[in-house]
């Protein structure tokens, strides 16, 4: 955190400040931890722009029992929209009366030039006042590199500066605002990640970019009740916290899973493991033979992997010039060489199923530094490195994706002292910290046997911190 | 800003707090607006890595007879640093006595694996304390896409929170840590780059990555003097603020300049065209033939264009709810659409000289996103899109760059209420705002006739600024 802040936190005239301040109650955001990530309820708005290549594709996806379609009423032919088909209600944008949305979606993947950003402003203008507490807009763009002209792109780079805009304007709320960017071809497999951003599994992300490539795998059918049915898989550091609530989660959605901490923690991983019905794997990853015990287990245990989820992490914070050669040493091993290690192995003897899925942590100290944590930064900074490295070459169908949380409520933040931590918790755009939980849905998302557009990317899930660089 | 802080600078409580907390007196930084971007001088300690590619090309560039060498002693072998040639005077890190150093240079260009991070901390760890006021730390590392394995990768990329982290812990005293990441074969052109972020003409920007392209232009002999000598620029929105130093800086290195702006700042423009030599153009760059009127200014005045920087901006505030449709539609239209017609005009009709340079001006609301801006945030986030599209094709050693402003004092910024201005100077790494004058030297690097490595870069200046996403 910047030095400002803990000197704001720490001083004795701030210790009333928040209080005092008055500061806006967050909004109680909604979250479903007994469900399998689903498609969206209710009544969702969507519109789309002239030239898109994804509008079908979101309709078709959204076109299920659970919904009730809805589109704009569009008569007026120097409109930028265009509207669902006549099979869907229309609502009148220049006449809402009390109507309000919970749900949101705009195609914009068919913007060519920065005039056509006014498409943005003709819908969202008349109903972003309207949007429910815990709303969810989602924004369909194209990857800017994927695009046929400077101009094209930087149209798409533009949708970059609404969104987190958007976002900082609807967040009191608890309502989020966040763009999927699309290669073209990607809008087949755009469905998880579209029903995640709609529901409730997001609560904690907005402001945020999703990159969806495009992939030239058959869409299979989707069971979403449970999508990882038959799947193994491996979460790292799962004693508690992130991790623990990552190995639930990924068993909720049928996962066999090996939990997998330090012997220290052996009796909290077999607790996990039973309530799961998993395994527990008690494991120093900075042993030499770390990656070896693995594969072993993976071998003897589980045959092939379909998931890795490399949660473990260690901080030793110390300003560079205070701290010991074995906090540098450990904190990279454990949070980066590690990981590469682990992978490479498991690649190597090919223990990994088709279509398998890596997620890894990052975190938002790595994209922002950190004072104090030259190490820690230094790591995280490097997974997102490696992420984005590694899913370029990635191959048999396999995925491999980051997830940075901001501040999030554990045992760890909880020991910070009261100013510091209600400091962390509240720069954000939601005013609040985020739930473990809220980790291990999007690690669950990135797992699902239907993501395999997602891939290299690195997701913030931080409420929209405000931290960046 | 994040309503957070609005609240917190415009409530009752908060009026008094900044007094009342005795925040850190930010470092006086110093500047040289009467001075061309030259070599630094004095006491310059470098160290690199082993395997490197760069250090050869860095040593040169500073076996100048201003600059006083020093590199470490290194007598034991395990050791991951390598020093300079033995006609540099060493120091011994481990017994450094009352020495402090104001310019260090690490070039970290050789690194393969994670392991070999440590040496960041066998270098910096000791000397970390020893950074005198004002001080300069450039990192030099490998674009993290150039390299072999995704673990080389991924090392490189660490170099980036490493930074950032780095500056957090030395910015109070005004000193700064930035990267230069090299593809490999850009080193040859390392030159201004260097220079730049060792002297005072970067002295508003730390914990920032710049990109160095390779190129198989041939190296000109620089004119450190006037570097653009014979050259001719045209600055948008020169009347003012960071426009009218953009034109005095660029006339102070050498170039005729064409300052463009508005009828209505007329006898402004025509005051400072005086002052420093150069051209007026009173346009309003929202009229429908303004590139038009540009082109033939360059024709009948100028014959050909080297430079232009594209700085006229406008805001015009409102949450998107409130915002009325030319609010929309003039911020898109003046802020990008305008940009990217006025290049595409000269490109077509080929007034660009070789060599030519283009520099936008962007902002940290577009990286970030902004409250109220919707339309602004868009359009610089449109900006940043735009110059690295353009990039990828530019042909004729064209280079586009952009420059992203943080919070920088001018007669518009000293318009906002005093507490949340005071909190938007402060929330940054070196705890004051900028200056015109630091986008100036910026953008005057961009356009250096030495600069075509840098092709595509979006840099913030914002003494690295918290705001990020």
């Amino acid at each position: 955190m910047n030095d400002l802040y803990l000197k704001l936190a720490t001083s004795q005239v701030g210790k009333n400040i928040f209080q005092a301040l008055n500061l806006p109650k967050p909004t109680n955001l909604q979250r479903t931890p007994n469900e399998t990530l689903a498609c969206p309820s209710g009544r969702v708005l969507i519109a789309g722009t002239k030239n898109n290549f994804a509008f079908k594709m979101i309709t078709k996806s959204l076109n299920v029992e659970s919904i009730k379609l809805l589109t704009p009423k569009i008569d007026n032919k120097t409109s930028q929209l265009i509207q669902a088909n006549n099979t869907v209600e229309q609502v009148d944008l220049e006449n809402l009366d009390s109507q309000r949305f919970k749900s949101v979606v705009f195609d914009a993947s068919g913007l060519k030039t920065p005039e056509d950003l006014n498409a943005l402003y003709q819908f969202f203008h008349p109903i972003v006042r309207r949007i429910k507490t815990n709303g969810r807009i989602v924004i369909v763009g194209q990857q800017p590199n994927d695009t046929d002209t400077a101009q094209q792109s930087a149209t798409h780079a533009a949708l970059n500066g609404f969104t987190k805009s958007l976002s900082k304007e609807i967040g009191k709320k608890g309502a989020t605002c966040n763009l999927l960017s699309l290669e073209k071809g990607a809008e087949r497999h755009i469905q998880p990640a579209l029903y995640f951003f709609l529901t409730e599994k997001s609560a904690f992300i907005t402001g945020q970019v999703l990159a969806l490539q495009k992939s030239t795998n058959r869409i299979k059918k989707i069971d979403w009740q449970t999508p990882l049915k038959g799947k193994t898989a491996l979460v790292t550091g799962a004693a508690q916290g992130i991790g623990k609530e990552t190995a639930k989660v990924l068993a909720r959605d049928g996962a066999c899973v090996v939990c997998l901490d330090i012997p220290a923690n052996k009796s909290a991983l077999k607790k996990l493991a039973n309530e799961i019905g998993g395994h527990s794997l008690a494991l120093d990853l900075s042993s030499d033979d770390a990656a070896e015990q693995i594969l072993n287990t993976i071998r003897s245990q589980l045959g092939v992997i379909d998931i890795i989820v490399h949660n473990a992490g260690i901080t030793r914070d110390k300003t560079l010039g205070n701290m010991p050669a074995h906090f540098w040493e450990q904190v990279i091993n454990i949070n980066l060489t590690s990981v590469s290690k682990i992978n490479q192995l498991l690649l190597e003897k090919q223990v990994f199923s088709p279509n398998a899925r890596i997620v890894c942590i990052s975190s938002i100290s790595g994209i922002a530094g950190n004072f104090g944590q030259t190490n820690y930064a230094c790591s995280k900074a490097g997974i997102a490195g490696y992420v984005k490295a590694m899913a370029q070459h990635s191959e048999n169908n396999l995925t491999i994706n980051a997830v940075a949380p901001g501040f999030i409520e554990t045992s760890m933040t909880s020991q910070i002292p009261f100013m510091t931590r209600e400091l962390g918790r509240r720069m954000n755009t939601l005013s609040q910290g985020g739930l473990a939980l809220d980790i291990a849905e999007s690690v669950s998302l990135f797992c699902h046997p239907s993501s395999q557009a997602l891939n290299g990317n690195v997701l913030r899930v931080c409420g929209q911190s405000i931290m960046g660089a």
